[in-house]
């Protein structure tokens, strides 16, 4: 298996909106509602002054993540990301591969940190992925995610420094 | 003095501007960049699917919330909400009868629980009012706000349920 981390481009798009159709549609990780278009979710994979980018494997798109900046202003030097995997690809270390990156990506830009607000409960893999990451968990929001079959779960926002002081 | 808190429209743009751009000009506690222009304000104020309220103290707008879901899709049963309160009105209770009225607004539209992102912990003073209000402190962001004058910061997420349960 070759895995490969490029920038996302137009020539992407139909591959992004399946993975991402894919994962939103189970409404058990993410809070972006199961019926977004694909332009509204090419929008937010694609937002203004962030950064996309695949991971190919084999030549195929098996994973995705978006980087933005967290807060502006006062609070750019924090940088925030998502990252979504075909589901044919799990459990071969394509989300390690792009957290992985994107913590590289993230410091070469001169972000000092990386948070993410919204980490269902539930989902341990996420958990225990961004664990293995560097990442901690910094607050826990009690009920925050309607999960499809679980109801009322926490949600997590979890939060790692890029300049080697943890 | 009588306060009368009522929803926005356009004539109080010129109010709501003025307002916030005395706030993030300070840079101290908002991350809204100094240069937020007239119009990206009212645009930030004004959210698709939001709700914009003011406060008028003896006929003049003292204060400003507004509030909108903290998340989408299986996340929107969270509100968020954002205060100002005109610098000349400090100290009078505008900014606690902004959050009471938000924390029953938020009841009537149905949410659950109330959420903010990203309180500075510098600003003492609004963390000890939020407390006040029944929101506790769920999460610390390690140096996530960048103070003009104290340097990286610490910033809190805070969370308080609304249906009565604590």
């Amino acid at each position: 298996m070759v895995l490969t981390i490029r920038p996302a481009d137009v020539t992407d798009h139909e591959a992004i909106w399946r993975i991402f159709h894919e994962v939103v549609a189970a409404a058990d990780t993410y809070a972006y509602p199961a019926e977004t278009t694909r332009d509204e979710a090419l929008s937010l994979w694609f937002p203004c002054g962030g950064w996309t980018f695949v991971a190919e494997m084999d030549g195929a798109v098996a994973g995705t993540y978006v980087m933005k900046v967290n807060q502006p202003g006062q609070g750019s030097h924090v940088a925030n990301c998502g990252y979504m995997v075909d589901r044919a690809a799990s459990g071969q270390g394509v989300g390690e591969a792009l957290c992985r990156h994107s913590l590289a990506e993230a410091s070469r830009l001169g972000f000092r940190a990386m948070q993410f607000n919204f980490v269902v409960s539930t989902n341990t893999r996420a958990v225990e992925l961004w664990r293995r990451c560097g990442f901690a968990i910094v607050g826990t929001l009690p009920e925050a995610f309607r999960h499809p079959s679980l109801g009322l779960v926490d949600a997590y926002v979890m939060y790692r420094r890029l300049d080697g002081t943890d």
